[in-house]
């Protein structure tokens, strides 16, 4: 039995085989609209996320199962002060796979130390959202029919957008990808970022701040939104604000072959004009979105099938006395959890946070 | 591909078939029950209905069709400041149909202008909410077998009552009917109500202010609620209200074979003690409206499926520069909508706007 | 047709039905995943309760069944002063039975009374929740493969959990049990409750304070919350609770076949290191609820197949001008409700509200 946290437990491999999966299933739903008889989803989201929330549910529909819905955290034992893991240890009692989002940082992990059933990460906090990059995948596939020697534009905050954080690792994997980071100054792409990305040897990165300059040369443009909170001053922001909306006028200096990417909800970072451009992919991503998420959980369910045995994860690093000190946690948030540490791969002797991947102090 | 906004969307004779197949429906449920087999209606609610989003969702289930529930606005990403026309366009790709609810007038036409798949209006603010009407009109036809020669009494707030305005204009279409509006001065029904049902040349208005002494000559009673609020002062409230509640012994005075109907939810504008008089209808009225909703998504399917193609709505007007004034509108509400109007087809050379309908200045 | 307020409303060859039943669910599932096909189930949740509803949900499910969801009390049409009654008169319409949860005593009754469908009660404030005494039943069933004979403890809050109350009342009925009552001075087992259990003949009930000194008697140790709140002063809460948690020191001194129950969610009343002993049951104790919920929705919609009238309640008692005077009762939270008395079968001559049970001034 396998649970997913993070995209990058997703393998090179594996992300074509989700790919080629959701090809088929577009090309021939009917194959699949069964393949999930009398199976029961749950999506457990502890905060709100409509459209995640759909998209994983209309997928299970699609595949022919049900659907356990709990979508307000208020209406939750949570409110009675229930942990995660207990909360998915009951409803490991009910359903067979569980897409659980939550506002804390390894919230996925703590309910996937408990899960007797596979367990997909739909949002924990700041830290993981796989299941969007995984729509993003999908669509560059489908647009481009490769990742390799692809340009890549992403535009808006840098800093903040797990969502471009995410994609960045997904696409580093593959030859020769040129990423073009656009941004202000004070929401520029995090260093580590770009250190992992170029790690991967197959990656080179630029960083510019003119949306308008540098459009003309990418094969993607992938925007976010930037929100006027996350600058140092409001006339900073006011400043700026224009010259990281696109617009038709910004369109006309586009490849022909260029396509748009967003991970939605937009406010007005992307102007309506710019919807009936057929560059502009992303409401036909959120479709890819939904057939990535039935790939996957057919995965799941299928290696469940095969090996039902709980999922092994991490075990614990023998440094006892450790504490995550991260206060967005799940460490954090829960009085008695058991804080587990993992070696850092890229750092031997050192000691991340199994929950939040954050650094051991 | 078609939408409903409101009842009028619906001709006299597509309202007998949806009346046809609902009475066919009743007869004969097995032979609907996979009639919508791996269909999803998405009910997506920005204002909470419990009883029509059930009401929806039921009638998907006895179709054999799958649900995707938003129930919440709090949860939805409107709460990010996403319009109404992305939620609709994301939410095509993952259901068949659409039912909505939303607190602004016009929401409804803004939903359909974007959607790429049948939206049904569930109610856009104090505009229309056209498949109560249709629950209505079952509920007359299978009582009284016939809409022509009706004398239809309606009683209660005729003023600010948003079903019984969409129900005259529905009644105005057949013929030899005869409306008694029963209501204080203050809650008359609106004089533009009064003129469209006259214009059909088939009805006949009264207006009168005591239910006691009307009630004997209705062949229907539609109840609707007083809201003390409504009421110039408190005192004229405690002097009259009761007077409009329905009770036993006004119950007396009705005609053997007269109908009840309301609404509801009710909260004590009809006594209990009437629950049980055989004249009372208004749950079985519930029922019925769970049939005609049946209808109506088995009929807009069916359409979608013979003509795909994207609902070609009004085509905007010539006068660009007009704007909806109205503040109930969701154009007062988002940024960024763009302003469309039709000509008024009862008045040539003036303009209405296409979401609410109020007259451009 | 029958509806379900309390665990005494089953007879005891009734739950040993219901008990035979899900073991065969249990042991095929398949024979079941057909049996309500077509079937919908209501959730009406007027308080949250996310574990207990979503176990319906899914017993339903495993039946092949449909749901309507009401998770949300204040999306309801209560929230516009809709009557109980009505709201289940409505919901009758739209599916095949319903399970209601309710924060007021006797709301279950109130609903069964204008129910045209059967109605389980999923919790009426402090009053009964007779399916999680049918999971416990189940999960005592299946592990001791008995209920004769058994030395039961209860320890915790014993004055007012619910749980406890109705699963002594369950098991009186069983030859020779012995209950151990094990709690603070201030929360001990009501007295009527201790009555009624010695009223039964079989049952012996010994109080005590000490989980310790008791726990190696035990053979089902029957766990629950202490809130801080319950004491008479914040020192006696500090000075007694950890004597009340159940840890791994405790564990050592119970039997090797003693089984600990517990109703979830807990919060730190069990260890987190009990949870992989061997003798811990409460996870698995979720599960046999979802089968015994299945178990119970099978039998009564076979009920109402066989005979559809509406469930004739008591009939209302003579004395006309009794009122309820229980506060908490729906009696007084609803205007307009028509309060009905029933003869207390242990006490001639006297008079139980027929809603909260409470004993008429």
């Amino acid at each position: 039995m396998r649970s997913i946290v993070d995209i990058t437990d997703l393998s090179k491999e594996e992300i074509q085989e989700l790919i080629d999966t959701a090809l088929d299933m577009i090309e021939h739903p009917a194959k699949y609209a069964r393949a999930c008889e009398g199976k029961k989803l749950a999506t457990l989201f502890f905060e709100p996320s409509t459209r995640t929330r759909m998209s994983f549910e209309a997928a299970m529909y699609e595949l022919g199962g049900h659907v356990l819905t709990m979508s307000d955290p208020a209406t939750s034992s949570v409110s009675k002060g229930e942990t995660v893991g207990d909360t998915v240890r009951v409803v490991s009692n009910y359903a067979d796979i569980i897409a659980m989002r939550h506002p804390k940082e390894g919230a996925a992990y703590a309910a996937i130390r408990k899960s007797t059933v596979p367990v997909i990460n739909a949002g924990d906090g700041g830290h993981c959202h796989p299941t969007q990059t995984t729509a993003d995948l999908l669509t560059i596939y489908r647009e481009k029919g490769r990742f390799d020697g692809l340009t890549v534009g992403m535009c808006g905050d840098l800093k903040n957008g797990r969502t471009v954080h995410s994609l960045v690792n997904a696409l580093a994997r593959y030859d020769n990808v040129k990423f073009v980071f656009i941004s202000p100054e004070e929401l520029r792409m995090p260093r580590y970022v770009i250190e992992n990305a170029l790690a991967s040897g197959n990656a080179v990165c630029e960083e510019v701040s003119s949306l308008e300059d540098n459009i003309g040369k990418l094969d993607i443009l992938y925007m976010t939104r930037i929100q006027r909170e996350r600058f140092d001053s409001p006339e900073e922001y006011e400043r700026l604000k224009d010259s990281y909306v696109l617009d038709a006028r910004k369109m006309a200096l586009a490849k022909p072959d260029c396509r748009v990417l967003h991970p939605l909800p937009r406010v007005n970072e992307i102007s309506v004009e710019v919807d009936d451009d057929p560059r502009a992919v992303y409401f036909e991503q959120t479709r890819n979105g939904k057939y990535m998420r039935m790939a996957l959980m057919l995965k799941l369910l299928e290696e469940a099938r095969k090996d039902p045995a709980k999922w092994e994860t991490h075990s614990p690093a023998a440094a006892k006395d450790l504490k995550c000190r991260n206060p967005r946690c799940i460490c954090a948030f829960e009085n008695g959890i058991e804080h587990v540490f993992t070696e850092d791969p890229k750092n031997p002797g050192h000691f991340l946070c199994a929950y939040c991947e954050t650094p051991a102090e």
